[in-house]
């Protein structure tokens, strides 16, 4: 096998990554310069080394506790519930959130045996027992799919006995979205979902 | 600059690969056992290390001579002029080619300042100078786009001193593909290149 196609198939094993893509990767990983090709293979080998899940909140850090999770200024009686680290970063993006994380690391799929032991449910429970009083909401921002919503649902009831408010994030049509675009369901939640100006 | 970030950065840099697909390949291959990193990372390096172009027909090789130049049973009379060497992987997948190959490594594009001088033409005449009789035709096989098809309309200009015949390959309607999606173009090569049943 020659140097180049084991390169070849091991991008094709990424996920989204087909044939013709992985070709054209490597293609370009052979022309650049190699302090590129360096610095991609030394990344990845670090990241791999260094990352941890944050062992309060299950985002990725390089530390005990996430840079978020230690961070004073963030509002401690907010917390967001996500399904992947990828969510953090784009709620983080948005600036529009200022609580603290927890990343489940999956969403419920009973068709595919993902029950609630399968994704870190137990460690939201536990977060919240162990200091009483000091969550006051639960924004539950799972993804708004079957798996997201059933989660949810879901959170919903086991959040119950704890003394906190349990909101679920808005649906309706994206900003910056065509209407016409829009399939039925999304127009169905924006609707009913609707506010006063 | 957490490592999972100098990750995403370093994934981000590729060609086609977007902020949302360099978080959830990072994603993956945070998760991924270490062996598939390490493969991955290995191979980029090794691939960086060993690939060099063939002397014969500028095809990635991991040694002097490529594969296909190097094999006796290929028909040397025959030879097949490409851009880039994922078009030779491309007719070797449809086993259609029985001859070698050459390959230009780009094409002409006189808007962005890339004449003949910045593509592999001079090997290519080198190379049948160097072998009087040998080939007997030259198959072009540039994409079929403006550059492609300036560049094979130039190869037929430089190689008539030769006396091989010249050939280009057909434009017509892809195989599977539905007529009503293809455009004026292609349909009018279609029609243009009929032949008889």
């Amino acid at each position: 096998m020659r140097s180049v196609d084991r390169l070849i198939s091991a991008l094709k094993r990424l996920p989204g990554i087909g044939p013709k893509q992985a070709e054209r990767l490597s293609l370009h990983l052979l022309r650049a310069p190699r302090a590129e090709a360096e610095n991609l293979a030394e990344a990845l080998l670090e990241a791999k080394d260094a990352m941890r899940f944050c062992a309060r909140c299950g985002d990725f850090t390089d530390k005990e506790l996430c840079g978020l999770c230690g961070d004073p200024s963030r509002d401690q009686a907010l917390l967001c519930v996500v399904e992947e680290p990828q969510d953090v970063a784009a709620f983080e993006r948005s600036r529009a959130f200022k609580g603290l994380y927890h990343v489940l690391h999956g969403s419920l799929s009973p068709l595919d045996g993902i029950g609630p032991e399968r994704i870190k449910v137990r460690e939201l429970l536990e977060r919240l027992k162990s200091a009483p009083g000091v969550v006051r909401e639960v924004v539950v921002a799972t993804d708004p799919d079957t798996e997201g919503e059933a989660t949810a649902l879901y959170l919903g009831q086991v959040l119950k006995p704890f003394a906190v408010k349990v909101t679920r994030i808005a649906h309706g049509v994206p900003m910056g979205g065509d209407l016409d675009y829009m399939d039925e369901r999304t127009l169905s939640c924006a609707l009913t979902g609707r506010r006063e100006l």
